[in-house]
């Protein structure tokens, strides 16, 4: 089966997304919605498909899925729109900023018996879905400690940062949902703090560039992560996993392996300096496995849910930054 | 401009070339032909193109460029014959076993003023690509010995060991290739002793598997070939680069680059097992170089010189381990 | 000037400081003293010094410098006694656990006029003093974040655990002296989460074996630990620090550093599986330091402070798993 | 037992063998000789030993092993000197110059039952030693290609190139008696290509600095040997072994290993600038293999069997520079 998408965004994600479409042999893009009739167009050139409406999507019959990539305020409401209509959603994370927003569009997509899934790409980064692989065959036995470090080659503008919902919501839920894939445990507590050491505009827009955490379980099971906003050598995306056998890591990519030596020492190329250039092989999966769960009729992963459980950890971080303690996931979950 | 293609050989390198040209956004594939219908028909099904016979795509006024993946006997010709009609030929390595009709068949495409590239992918490689941009940057001042690794995972059938040429001319043409391009300065002598370690079935079939090559230029440059049928650990392809000021180096690709680590130590996974997954990027860069040199009405390289040129090495270092002495490239190019 | 050593105790460590005493140029060891009279008799007979008795060395005109190595639940009495006797003192860490015995012991140090050195021998690796001075030579800017992997191969016997103090106070005391080390200015809050992951008997003895830490500073720098007391794969010390303009990693070291390749993959020998071979360079130039510091009339670092201070984060980590809060320093310290 | 030792020659070498005699807890240095009398005394001073001519330690009952350190020319008659004076001779390599004259110098050995090691001491190294040690357990099948990659810092004083016999028997004869010790079958062809791109004053005295050889066995095993007199980055020691079953490799040594990362990239520092420090454990290791087989009365290893056939190496080696072709070691052993 040969699984039918339209794209909703025409930006710079929705291009990564559309070029993943198109080059999965199991997919066909077949139209794109923007409000931007030009940003819609250039995907439509470049893949061979038709520029449409949103409501010409929602009605169109020669639809299986739509790949929502529009802004985040907008995400909730076309999920519930294109399930009513009876279309696989893949839509970018975050659901929501607003935790009830994202319970409310969760049950809507649960009654239309949609099928849903958030697009969390790190899970299909090679390397780390390798290292889940190797847990789940029992390479290190069972997961008792995390550490992810997670920092971005330099920070976004102000103006992301204002709508971006802080830079737990916005970064760090990458990093809470890659705890969630490995430490095969649901993490119950959350401790956070949280500076302004990369650009004081950040911090006077209300939010923080340097954070770190720590997730807890109920069995004792830990996860550290740090971030930045700033990492002048690349893209830094690391895992570590320590378990009662051994420990796997993940190292860094590097978009070119050399290394030069002289007087000076040994120097290796900077990392990737872009989110896109790095998860490339990741965004391809990602899409590849929505096309085969609705292929297949079955539940797509990372769900709704896991969107939810990383916005309520996010959640429960800021909460922690605020009042110095580590905070429950039920004070912020109900 | 978007240049027209037709591939002439579906078999395991044509497909990767099928693709390299599909995914390229200034190319498009027209026509394949091959001997055997099935095969043919895969990759027009795949690519959306037609399938026809040498002679319709030798006439077809549609068609702008060939990539000749038949078998290395009927290479010559085809250039020739495509040539001819005035398309531009892409080849794979080798343009022929032997050097004078090598010799023959680039005159030919001299008189008929064709585009000719032979296909050495390893230039294309990025992380090769960067070696060579260091050198050229002056990153490690003039170059004076090069080192390459070069080792296959495991010996290809005997049946196609009868037909290869030998393993210099089959396999460390690539390095000898890669040495030209790193160099800087033509090689003018060739040392070379040859062994059979790995498998008697191929000294009974008269070819060795396990190579050491030195390669010595006329102002004292020094190259070193290390080449084996069998690597248990994967496709082995390293190269390093000595200069007056430093020295670059570029290490084995990995497909996962995950390490375990358990009281036995710390592991990463076997390399790629197979030069298609390893090489890619470079079968991709390879077609866009090609394509350039076709829309731009350039030179294509590396060139057909370039093919004579390597399998001059390759003749030279089998004559040398018959004499177990250096021999001058002067005589076997004549 | 040669600094002549007393020795007080001949145990485990008590051995590690002979030899580093006796290898050093500008040091002898002169007496040893232990209960165990076949201990001390050992390290007579292998660096040609004389047994005597505490008393002995506390009245000795030949005698400098003492090292204490004995019980920790002696160390502030010798270290009171010794600075009473005019010698300068090197002290195992810790002081002792509890904090207003460090406190009072400082003070009769002070007015001793005593040289008195805390053994935090890490700051002394070769490695990590060298991260510590490409910080303070500007190659990263100003540090940012800090994070400290430190695991033991294997938890001690239930019976060291018992007098240990904890794990805070045992292990991550040198993990904190690490932080200070690094950070560059003094954290002032605290948090710990910890948990019995490893030995339930650990958790029996009211004490844990995988502890996560997370230390902030006023200006917003965080520093985060992680520590287990098992790590099949050897002794794992390794250290990252994150500045402004780069980062800096240490990793670990390795007593073989050879790789063997094969169809399994390819494999390092495991790390150190004990923290007196990982540190033997460090024991050296920690005694080095000591002794020039001695022959320098000068103080000596780390200082008793440094004791204190590490001790008094030790403290705050177990106040913050108690209570799920991020401590302040000024809690413990008063 | 004690193994009494006289060091004869106190210049840089015997600076360093005194320090591993001394710092061996079964040996002991008795006594040093050197014709300067303030390099002799200098010795005696700091490892408290006494100044005696050649002669007296010739006539001493309490020496019962010589450490050969003197000029090269001298070594021969020294072995020949102290064989019948019925000590055990440990000599820095090599023996001689002149095949010849080692093979007159071995026979003399050999008639006074005397032990003699000579001073090969990267045997010795603990990586390089357990790359052997991984052969003969079997851990990549049987041997097929070795490569070894052994760069100096810089190239030594012209006067000293004028009296060291060459490339290939002051520098290159290391990696011939590393090829003996890992290919596990005696080489019985070498070829090697030799040229000046370093220095032309090494030109101008007769000699090489950047060297490539081929060493063959008759069961067909390769090992290629690449040498320079410059590496800017620092002393380049490297092996790699090829098995039936997989590949061992030793990688470089560093003193500092940490690393920076910044915008230009992952930079660590340059390897050793030294063979003393490269080699520290491994000269220690060399006189406690010594002073095993003095005590145990057994046979030294590597013997002079071992040195004389690394110099025949060499002399094939250049005699295959002048006429271009591959020696037979029994062309130049007779």
């Amino acid at each position: 089966m040969t699984v039918k998408f339209a794209l909703l965004g025409a930006g710079r994600i929705g291009r990564v997304h559309a070029k993943a479409v198109a080059g999965d042999a199991d997919a066909r893009l077949v139209a794109v919605a923007d409000a931007v009739p030009e940003a819609a167009q250039a995907i439509a050139d470049a893949y061979s498909c038709t520029v449409r409406t949103i409501a010409e999507i929602e009605a169109a019959a020669d639809i299986d899925a739509v790949v929502v990539c529009t802004p985040t305020n907008t995400h909730a409401d076309l999920i519930e729109r294109f399930a009513h209509a009876g279309k696989a959603v893949f839509c970018e994370k975050p659901i929501d900023l607003d935790l009830a927003r994202v319970k409310g569009c969760l049950d809507v997509v649960e009654k239309a018996g949609a099928v849903l899934m958030v697009g969390f790409n790190r899970r299909f980064d090679p390397h780390f879905a390798a290292v889940r692989a190797a847990i789940d065959e029992g390479r290190i036995g069972p997961v008792e400690m995390v550490q992810i470090t997670s920092r971005d080659p330099g920070p976004p503008p102000i103006s992301y940062i204002k709508t971006s919902g802080g830079i737990f919501r916005d970064m760090t839920i990458h990093d809470f949902d890659m705890a969630r894939f490995l430490l095969g445990e649901e993490p119950d507590t959350v401790f956070a703090t949280a500076s302004v050491l990369v650009d004081p505009a950040i911090g006077a827009a209300g939010d923080h560039d340097s954070v770190s955490v720590v997730l807890t379980t109920a069995s004792g099971k830990q996860c550290s992560i740090s971030n930045s906003r700033r990492a002048t050598y690349g893209y830094d995306q690391r895992i570590e996993v320590l378990g009662a056998k051994g420990a796997i890591s993940a190292e860094n990519q590097r978009p070119v392996s050399i290394e030069i030596a002289n007087a000076e020492g040994f120097t290796r190329p900077p990392l990737h300096d872009f989110f896109m250039t790095r998860y490339t092989q990741a965004y391809a999966a990602e899409i590849a496995a929505f096309v085969a769960a609705v292929s297949a009729g079955a539940p797509a992963s990372p769900s709704g849910a896991d969107g939810l459980k990383a916005l309520a950890l996010a959640d429960a971080a800021l909460r922690s930054v605020k009042e110095a303690r580590a905070v429950e996931i039920s004070e912020v979950l109900g």
